[in-house]
């Protein structure tokens, strides 16, 4: 028996295109375009970390009422004969002055009648992936079929995880959970910051993930000042708050959350911030149901910080997870996203300490009918201090 | 002092700037648009993992005069402001209906004259890194101002990295080479390959490494059929001819080569199209000098195989290298690209060892004015053996 990898069984590929389908058939599209890895993954299970080389385009096409196609860079052939897709076409890559743009042009063209639409994603979190002249070669090649946004009928799909999704991301959160135990001999006084972003990379890597997409954190007396910087050298000291947020990844899906730690000892304002964030995030486990929207999350977190006298900040306060470290819906006021039960989430609420003192919360869920399940082992209750 | 992080001296971004200042009038363009990862730590040595997340768009605009500018995500503002920028627009993203849309519109209405012309990177190895509706209402409320490809102002100045560039390739290519040493506890008989691929990124972070962006391989009896799949769970088997390929990040800058490990025995079949492989790069390595163009070096590689009676595989024989994984130029027949002193570029020959059976050889170098520099440790003149 070949090696599946990181593939689900056919069926699982089958009823996510036909959910494709049918929301391409209601928002009257006759195929969908997809040019990046979350989306190619989801239909395909095409697994690689070839993507970070900028050079080739690929590209899947799926039409409303036929199979899937891939047509993609022939150093991809092998890897994709694996999934479940049996039309694939491939060109020699990179093709300097055609790299794509005549065999992708001409597939779409056999599945969209002249009338027709097709429809790519170009909304909110997406993004074309393959050079925009070359993108605009193929819509005139299209002409007179009409190109539309499809980002709903993608995002409508994938926000709801099957129960063989949850698993991976419940496995993926597992490894996050086996490296946060470990933090005591990464973490503490005196360790250089960047040798702790080091030294939990490793760790997660040990505890099973099959690579770490994302590590970052922050540390400063009192709380940190961004979340999003790599490890400077600097050593940790005593009355620092240390924030480790990872996004590690196995089997294709994502975990996203972090963890805060005092070094050494907390002060008051430091110990009442996180007690906060802890119990306003409580409050969304016991409380948030399907039906609710992304913006009544974000109200019960920044309401439940403000009732206990903190002030939230930044902006999102919560998003999905899966196939990327972050996806639609947003937690913030403006996203009227109802929530549905399979939703996979993150629960972020993040506060403000002192004036450029931050301190974020993460655990990650997926919503069920009657409220959420947590899919990583919940914070401690009060914030840990490590030596 | 500051925690610098990746920073070099402003002096370094500042000439940056003026070269692609010089292509940007060259060119009669009055402001690029940078929107991606690379091209925006390229200009402000901003770097994080963020970007994984693809919910944000981040901009950097460069006008042909006056000093660049950011317009981005406020969740970025600590970051940004540790750069020589001093010019740093935001606004609280996500903001559906309009995510920075009107504030990127108005910056760079401000710094373009109404029969002015922007440039974006929009041509090979590129992609907007933006919603393309979101770009779309960007472009439309620049009328009359016209859009042009910038691809080639921003690669004839990426290509030439500078001395400071270069020593950073260089660590990460040390790094490489120290976990490659590591290999005999790595991988051998029975040794699952994907253990093999963590214990790889786990020996790469040891070494030094921020992070590891890229490790791919292949594994199999007489040959490996791919190069960009992740790790199957079968255990290595004697008789199977091991590759590991790495993307390692310290400082931002990326290495990437290969090597290749016999486990056990290796056929004589194996054995001489390493040694073609080997042979091919050496000829490279001795001959290559600026004023060849990327064409000559694959016809040099290719030539080589060929003559020693071996079938070159795959399209590309080599690339650029730096703060991608892969950058312009390619080693392609249709690349006629002239190669420049100081560009930093891999030499990878591959080969067909039997039918559907591949080797892959790479090496890293900086070409100087009297032939390549490696960057990494030389590949072992024979094909090792592990146990």
């Amino acid at each position: 028996m070949p090696d599946r990898g990181a593939l689900f069984p056919d069926s699982e590929y089958r009823i996510r295109v036909e959910n494709l389908q049918a929301g391409l058939r209601a928002a009257d599209m006759d195929a969908l375009l997809l040019t990046g890895p979350a989306d190619i993954f989801y239909v395909t299970g095409f697994l690689t970390r070839f993507w970070e080389s900028p050079a080739r385009p690929w590209f899947v096409i799926v039409p409303a009422f036929t199979s899937a196609i891939a047509v993609i860079p022939s150093i991809g052939l092998d890897l994709m004969s694996k999934s479940w897709l049996r039309d694939i076409r491939t060109w020699d890559a990179p093709a300097p002055g055609d790299d794509g743009v005549s065999l992708l042009a001409d597939t779409l063209r056999s599945v969209i009648p002249e009338d027709g639409r097709l429809g790519v994603p170009m909304g909110a979190e997406t993004h074309v992936r393959m050079p925009l002249a070359d993108f605009q070669h193929v819509i005139a090649q299209l002409t007179p079929r009409r190109v539309v946004d499809a980002t709903d009928v993608v995002r409508r799909v994938r926000e709801i995880k099957s129960d063989g999704e949850i698993e991976r991301i419940r496995a993926t959160c597992r490894v996050a959970d086996m490296a946060f135990a470990q933090i005591g001999d990464i973490a503490g006084t005196g360790v250089p910051l960047d040798q702790v972003f080091r030294d939990f990379q490793i760790a997660l890597l040990a505890a099973g993930a099959d690579w770490v997409s994302y590590v970052a954190g922050g540390a400063g007396r009192g709380g940190y000042r961004d979340v999003i910087s790599p490890a400077p050298t600097r050593p940790l000291s005593r009355g620092d708050l240390l924030m480790l947020d990872t996004g590690a990844v196995k089997g294709g899906y994502f975990c996203d959350f972090d963890r805060n730690y005092a070094i050494g000892e907390a002060g008051d304002d430091v110990r009442r911030t996180y007690d906060a964030l802890y119990a306003a995030t409580e409050t969304v486990l016991q409380d948030l149901r399907p039906g609710m929207t992304a913006a009544d999350a974000h109200r019960m977190l920044a309401g439940g910080l403000e009732h206990a006298g903190v002030s939230p900040c930044g902006g999102r306060l919560g998003h999905g997870l899966g196939v990327t470290l972050t996806e639609w819906p947003s937690f913030i006021p403006d996203d009227e996203t109802e929530l549905r039960e399979g939703m996979v989430l993150t629960i972020e609420p993040g506060a403000e300490i002192s004036p450029g003192r931050i301190m974020v919360h993460e655990e990650n869920i997926v919503l069920r009918a009657g409220g959420p399940e947590l899919l990583n082992r919940r914070a401690a209750a009060e914030l840990p201090v490590l030596d």
